[in-house]
């Protein structure tokens, strides 16, 4: 409990270093809806740099609760100002550029930033313009570009659902690097709330439903043997727990009963 | 080169066979959102059921270049039909329920499915009321609940959002898997002998099985909603092919029969 509330703290330690950078949005709503989800991820970090209309209601509207994140922005004249201070800058680019560069899918760059660590500086991530993205200059400036593969008939990601993306396979990256890390991992796959029904009780079940499928003349009607094989591998397929087995024997004691009348 | 291209329709192929449900939207705008997102990552099915605003501008504004997806869609009045002819049902819920549900992250349920294939049938995945998403009864009709690991102090993602993710987790399971595959075996997790039950034959077993529970007292013996929804349960994660239910609904007719007599 303890060690996942220390997890819980490093991956929110981890993405508070994470600055998220719109260079000349033109809609308000798109900032906030990218304010909305940076925070859901639990970022917080939003710069914008010359955007057309800030602050403004639908920015407001469009965030949600996260009006937290929106009273937090930094805005900035020029993007340098903006990534001052910051160790990493990725930039986040739909086409290929004439000259190539580091590039990196969003999981891959996320997966690379979670293991390398960020070496005590904040890292950037810009997003463009909605009809023109980064210019090249400004990807020049980026260590890293940074693509969500996409369909490429249409690949036009909308900004606010491009920092969704981007923002969730950063969180997905830490969650996934803290889980690596430490003791055995609970793994916790699924948190069942019956025991699975033993072999014993399994089989109580299908002498139980066989007897059933005799009496209610089901067993002469069809193939029988074919019925229950294939009833056998249904229920056994992904594993019936306790309360089930109860309910399933349950019916099959009322059907008796209702026969005996 | 031609390897690629086969691979990319092999791809588009199996991104045609999912089908994008949203339950009572309230907001035109996050319909087109949805749209849009299910576009840039190669999706174009989208179904409404009791869409509050439909069709509206808001929507073809935000759905941007992907108003074909807007003229797809088709709108319903009721769940049922809109997922009538579908195999597999996910259901997207941030809350956690009182009874467990086969649960993924959306990335485990995209590599689920990616891997496994989905038995000749559209699969739907359902998102809910922007405000409350989907009810606990609309939950109980899902073979599986997919949740997007977020962030434990604010974790409401926008619909669109919501979309844009496990359509995007969805497409990055399919190249990777098709990346993993290339020549020799296709993982061939489940080459099942029969083609999976659709979800109408589902309904169809669960309302005959109900009318049964009542005829032969067990709905009264017991508390009833809690045994159908278990039921629904153990049904749904078994992923019944069509011969099972042809058995089990052969079954319940000759309890039916004898109890007649």
């Amino acid at each position: 409990m303890e060690e996942r509330a220390n997890s819980e703290g490093r991956i929110a330690s981890r993405l508070a270093a994470i600055r998220i950078v719109v260079v000349e949005p033109s809609h308000p709503g798109n900032i906030g809806g990218v304010a909305r989800a940076m925070k859901t991820m639990g970022l917080g970090d939003l710069a914008l740099v010359r955007p057309k209309r800030f602050p403004d209601p639908q920015a407001q509207w469009r965030a949600a609760s996260a009006v937290d994140v929106l009273d937090a922005v930094r805005v900035f004249d020029c993007l340098d100002d903006a990534v001052a201070d910051c160790g990493v800058v990725a930039g986040t680019s739909a086409r290929s550029r004439r000259i190539p560069w580091p590039t990196a899918t969003a999981a891959g760059f996320a997966a690379q930033m979670a293991s390398a660590g960020l070496g005590g500086r904040p890292m950037a991530i810009l997003f463009g313009r909605e009809a023109s993205g980064l210019t090249n200059d400004e990807l020049q400036r980026c260590n890293w570009h940074v693509v969500i593969p996409a369909n490429p008939a249409y690949s036009s990601l909308n900004l606010a659902m491009a920092a969704q993306v981007v923002c969730y396979e950063l969180r997905q990256a830490l969650l996934a690097a803290s889980a690596a890390e430490p003791a055995p991992a609970p793994a916790a796959a699924q948190e069942w709330d019956r025991p699975l029904a033993s072999a014993a009780q399994m089989a109580g079940l299908y002498g139980q439903l066989e007897r059933v499928l005799v009496a209610i003349e089901f067993q002469t009607a069809n193939t029988p043997h074919q019925a229950i094989t294939r009833l056998r591998r249904l229920f056994g397929r992904l594993g019936v727990d306790e309360t089930e087995v109860a309910i399933l024997r349950g019916i099959l004691t009322h059907v008796e009963r209702a026969l005996a009348k």
